[in-house]
């Protein structure tokens, strides 16, 4: 009878005639009788109940359920026959099946300890949530070598073996005889698509897997070989006898977006040989599922790393203003030269920080805008290193507008809205208003890639309405020590006016707004209330923040005690976009619990700058401290502020991403 | 004070400063109180206790909330007024709010019923399963038109009044006064891309929604006319005064696929008009989301309605069979003419009956294969028609092979695995095998559009190991009145081989396989079971549909008591793909409980086939009748069999898609 190869609780017909026929032609059994060898455990259907002597009645169909208790030491040393009877004294034959059980389990960390575990259950599926499972795929888009540097993920090749630190571990295990019987054989196989999304590298020594992974370090580049990738959808992978282990090491090629969800699947098949020169056919196959990790954005009530600033031929005292504050609040300030940034001061346009988290290994991604200006080559050249990874999106077709610059790309902090959580915060992005078809947008392929991220679930505000175009010119976020544990700053012209009339009521009509700036800039409250063009500008301004403030509260579920106003007046200049009139307080950049913020130059009272003084009087009871930095000639004058010319990576979430529900 | 329209309790901050500086400047308010008219309400912060004389104290910030318990019946029928006073005598000054209160919903189904109920709380979000909710849009793919057809979503008008009936009716009601003040108005907008997946019609005559929608048959077309579409992202809709409501009819223009979701979102907008010629700004938004149904294919376990089959030069014979089960079984027979097939006969292979399904309408749907064939224009021109819908996936670089073919396209009656429940079945599609990088596999847009529908949740089986490479040539579902209410049946040469061994023991190894078709065809069993080299084809064979058996059970939760299998053996032709060698009756056609199998011509016991009385011993203890059809020189010499040459199609489910939980 043909032997084979039978996974543990596979099951046999048992056929008696290959055999009998040889025997005995035209007889046939009516009874048949099982033995088998110590290891082997045998069911037959208790609906054929033992005769007396032990026989079983053969009925059309009688299956055998055949296991092994206990790995092979050899091929083929396990047995089970079958001997067939006519009558119950005259045998007619004897069917042998030969045994071999070998035992094969393709491990992953699928409980997210950062622990390849052995044959976990749920490995070959992927759930949300605290109570979880499914394993972890970083894309490799650091750069392990800082001279000469690429992506990691750019070549087929491990850069460094310090690179396998970004990539998963998967452990084949396998126990059983010193070799498989002749001809069979163990395959990995993926998908033509998770082709595009996966490497996957070999640890070359046979020699069972490394305890610990920092073995690696003593090891070459040349000792991990490509397994699987574009080009290679299925190897074979060499069996080792006894009980062993084999290292694999799976690299992530690319970030979900809107034509890959981001789920791979690596399977490992166990290859019988067919007669002939048939193609083999697996006979057992065990599969693992890998989620590969969203990029994920920081918002300002994380704790700072390190802020970044451009240095130019006219920003000297706005330098030191913001190296006092950064230095002064214990974080590190790197500027960007002017060699690099060539006259390019607007770092928060350029690139957006954020990071990929796994149990095994997380590091900061930044984020390339599309917009390019002559910052562009400071997040590839500068950033991009060990351990700080690169991604970008090239804008197809459609062309770059200022509302692709990341000061139009801002992330709140955790929110619940309406009895859903996002703790991780919800992204958010400005847009042309959908009443008009015309307007400007973010670009598709970038909004594309932050939808796809999925958890912090975007939203879009309305900024087309300012010349430049960005969500930060009219709002921000702080932390605060009660209530949701931050505050939404909005800018609103009404708190302006209101502050003015007031001050003017008090007998400080002739203070002047730009006090401090010269003649030419100068103007008394006296004039700028009376001036019914500016004042119906900003109606009109302040409709556009109301609508956004509407759509901030239901998305973000915040109560009118959860946003501050801010007093900033707007002003319309070309095709009725508006920009701020004076420096816009509310583009600021907020470190744990120091501001630093574009100085107003409001009407002094006693002295005192009266917006300063407002501004002061709304932030200190939430015990934050406000720094005004002086951004007028170098920053305001060229339609931004302190927060457009700056950038603040922070440390991530203590929340993991993989414990959302989604 | 600047007066506007405010929607029932928006907020306004209660601002002394506009009106006050003109009475008397220099002075300040310390008072207030408040007076309104009988509609409105006016709610003081609590934290601001009332003085004896009703006198309010002013504080930096002091907001109303005001909110009216009545639409207007005029403009600014309302007021409210604020009277302002440094000391408790002394008024300074008045400011008055004029109010109008309009009353504004956009309607949909939202709740599933098939009528569109009032201003539903979740008509803005889509939820699944049985407590879910959201409303359900239909892709607008039959043709109303029989002559000069087209399918109806192809052009941006409505085709007939009927044409109504295949779209979502949304409803805006208004309840206010006879005009809206000065300027202001309404708009529906949606995204661009939300442009590409739906229309809005209007009922232009603005008396009311109609109380039937049989009303609409006595009015004309060009009482529709479009307002949203990828034209017309944003359009203004009249305001009706007094309490009204307007007909709108949205219409699905696509399928979910693999970059479109399914959901789409419509908005309406109160817009405000700016001062001097500033763009309006929305002072309210209400929003609709829907969900396009998806496409839907049904098991051989639901009740069938008509049968197609292709009438050829050589096919009478076969033709007689089939309509002799068909019309017995009280079933519509279509044979399609051979001007329409050109000779092509096979007619599971062109095209895939499913159906679309939603609370207010549903009908069949045809998914046209890529494959086209002679048969490909029978589809659009035969099928396509009032209340038959029509869909297609042209293959886009990559060539199609014959695993487009819709033979390779099935789909199993529902199932519950570990837990999850797949209560529409899941959708069953072959491809190449992993192994291979090689190998043909089913087109990728036709594969991702089947995935996108998301309630079949297809399984790759592995089929390109026969040579026509399709999963219907070695497995069908048949009803049972027992256990999961449905069995699989399998093709298993070992069964094959088995039952050949007994005949040939019982003494029939002389009876002929392929007896009545002459010389050239009849083999003796003792010859057949001599041929080594068939065995070890049919060894193979048996290999790859246990591959297949074991992705089965697994994915579709079955036992091996779920599964039949069949006695069919393969011969392996070109290049190692295999053929069924004599007719492969698993390639059935399922017509409740009666079976239209290909006569297999086995060999002779006492007058009868062995093979039909095997069948018919395995299908009649399930209350299933086999019919054995002639179908070998017309079809089976082709490589083809009743199924491939036959199409069902059947009823739709009771479940509803939207009742899922996913």
């Amino acid at each position: 009878c043909y032997c084979s190869t039978f996974r543990v609780d596979s099951q046999v017909p048992c056929d008696p005639g290959l055999e009998e026929q040889n025997e005995d032609n035209g007889n046939w059994a009516k009874y048949f009788a099982v033995q088998y060898t110590p290891n082997v455990r045998c069911k037959v259907p208790t609906t054929e109940a033992p005769q007396s002597d032990g026989l079983q009645r053969l009925l059309p169909i009688s299956v055998l359920t055949i296991s092994m208790n206990k790995v092979s030491e050899g091929v083929n040393d396990n047995k089970l026959s079958i001997a067939y009877y006519r009558e119950k004294t005259e045998e007619l034959g004897k069917a042998v099946l030969h045994l071999t059980a070998v035992e094969i389990s393709l491990d992953v960390d699928a409980d997210r300890d950062g622990v390849v575990e052995k044959n976990n259950p749920n490995k070959g599926s992927w759930k949300w949530g605290p109570s979880g499972h499914g394993a972890i795929l970083l894309v490799n888009c650091d750069s392990e070598s800082t001279y000469m540097k690429k992506v990691d993920s750019s070549t087929d090749k491990v850069t460094k073996v310090s690179d396998l630190l970004d990539m998963s571990r998967m452990v084949l295990r396998t126990n059983g005889p010193a070799e498989l019987p002749q001809g069979y054989k163990l395959a990995l196989q993926i998908s033509q698509s998770d082709g595009e999304s996966i490497r996957v590298f070999k640890k070359r020594k046979p020699e069972g897997a490394m305890k610990s992974l920092h073995k690696i370090f003593s090891m070459f580049v040349k000792e991990f070989p490509l397994v699987l990738g574009n080009d290679v959808l299925s190897q074979e992978v060499p069996y080792v006898g006894g009980s062993n282990e084999v290292d694999f090491f799976v690299e992530g090629l690319r970030f979900p977006d809107k034509d890959f969800g981001g789920l791979v699947t690596i399977n490992l098949s166990l290859l019988e040989p067919s007669a002939q020169d048939f193609p083999e056919t697996p006979i057992f196959t065990d599969k693992v599922v890998f989620r590969v990790a969203p990029w994920i954005m920081t918002p300002n009530t994380l704790k700072p790393v390190e802020v970044f600033v451009c240095s130019t031929s006219d920003n000297n005292k706005f330098l030191k203003e913001i190296k006092a504050l950064v230095e002064g609040s214990g974080y590190k300030l790197n500027i960007c030269k002017e060699y690099m940034n060539r006259g390019d001061r607007w770092m928060q346009d350029e690139l957006e920080f954020g990071y990929i988290d796994a149990p095994h290994q997380h590091f900061p991604v930044v984020l390339d805008s599309p917009r390019d200006g002559k910052l562009q080559n400071f997040p590839y050249e500068v950033l991009l290193g060990p351990d700080f990874g690169y991604v970008t999106r090239m804008a197809s077709d459609e062309k770059v507008t200022s509302l692709d610059s990341f000061g139009n790309l801002e992330v709140s902090p955790p929110v619940t809205v309406n009895g859903r959580a996002y703790p991780l915060g919800r992204i958010i992005i400005g847009v042309a208003f959908p009443t008009t078809s015309q307007g400007r947008n973010m670009t598709k392929v970038v909004q594309d890639f932050l939808w796809a991220q999925k958890v912090q679930q975007p939203i879009a505000l309305y900024s087309d309405w300012l010349v430049v175009g960005h969500v930060d010119e009219f709002m921000t976020f702080v932390p605060a020590p009660d209530r949701k544990g931050f505050r939404l700053l909005l800018a609103s012209p009404d708190a302006g006016y209101k502050l003015f009339h007031r001050l003017q009521n008090e007998g400080y009509g002739k203070a002047k707004q730009f006090d401090g700036l010269g003649k030419k800039h100068e103007i008394t409250l006296d004039e700028l209330l009376s001036d019914k063009a500016l004042r119906a500008e900003n109606l009109y301004v302040q409709n556009c923040i109301d609508w956004n403030r509407d759509v901030l509260k239901r998305e973000l579920g915040l109560d009118d005690e959860d946003i501050i106003d801010l007093p900033i007046l707007f002003k319309i200049l070309e095709d009725n976009r508006a920009a701020a009139y004076y420096p816009d307080m509310v583009n600021m950049i907020v470190l744990g619990n120091k501001l630093g913020i574009p100085k107003p130059f409001g009407p002094k009272v006693n002295g005192r700058c009266a917006l300063e003084a407002e501004m002061c009087s709304l932030m200190v009871p939430l015990g934050l401290s406000c720094t005004f930095i002086d951004d007028f000639a170098s920053y305001h004058k060229l339609l931004g502020e302190v927060h457009c010319g700056s950038n603040v990576r922070r440390e991530p979430f203590k929340t993991k991403w993989w414990s959302l529900e989604l």
